[in-house]
């Protein structure tokens, strides 16, 4: 685990803030090299799937022509949500780490340990990672929404 | 609710039976009205994301240019995993009615019920709906893969 690739992973957060969008990115490790992105773009592209985690997994299965991302670890900025961390059990990423817990919605650890509920080996799930600075553009964004007025991306 | 479009969903599970994908198809509705379809295609297209849910869901955001999807409802072979689960819930469709039951995967009721875990207002939830025939088609998919000894498609 390198705080190297949360700091990766904050610069697609950071990128969505600048978008307008929830700040959410992620990055993807195989053999210390980041091989996928992803950062949340739901109002953007109007799309439900277009979470950090579910861009970054596409894309990785893309650079590696597989479904299954073996080897790989995902460093993302917030703990993932029931559809995502059902991506990431599904192509059986190795490791996950993540920054901000999420106790509203998050499936890794806090309303939830999806992996100990569907009896999953993997991933390995490490939370908390960088953890203040995660909350921070978040706390960041959400302060910016609330004095604009625009309590459309608070209806996550 | 209506079987004809069960047994639209049925035709997309036969389209990836015929791929020698295992066998779940799924369209949504809106307004009497198939918006968008899906199947299986998480070998053919290498990638996790591929599931006939997902397809679907991705497709009605696009027909109807936003990620949410009210007055919409899922038809679908096979009860969805928790990534599709998760998709579900979030995209906000009004209705989800599923075939076969998932005894071990299943998480709109088998395994967990999703949306009384999340305390989601929607998806309202209709499992069992011509559980035969979607039961059928992935018995006969799977006697073929033990039979010609191809277990690839096994591990889902």
């Amino acid at each position: 685990m390198k705080s190297e690739y949360m700091l990766e992973a904050l610069k697609f957060a950071k990128n969505a803030f600048n978008d307008g969008e929830i700040p959410v990115g992620a990055v993807i490790v195989k053999n210390d090299k980041i091989i996928a992105t992803g950062e949340n773009h739901r109002e953007k592209k109007n799309n439900a799937l277009s979470h950090a985690e579910i861009e970054a997994i596409n894309n990785a299965c893309k650079a590696l022509g597989s479904w299954r991302l073996d080897g790989c670890t995902m460093y993302v900025t917030l703990e993932p949500c029931m559809m995502c961390m059902g991506a990431i059990i599904n192509s059986r990423l190795d490791t996950l780490v993540f920054g901000a817990y999420d106790t509203r919605a998050g499936c890794a650890d806090s309303l939830v340990n999806s992996k100990s509920l569907l009896s999953s080996e993997k991933p390995e799930i490490y939370g908390g990672i960088m953890e203040e600075k995660c909350e921070k553009i978040l706390k960041d964004f959400f302060d910016v929404v609330r004095n604009s007025g625009n309590r459309k991306a608070e209806n996550s």
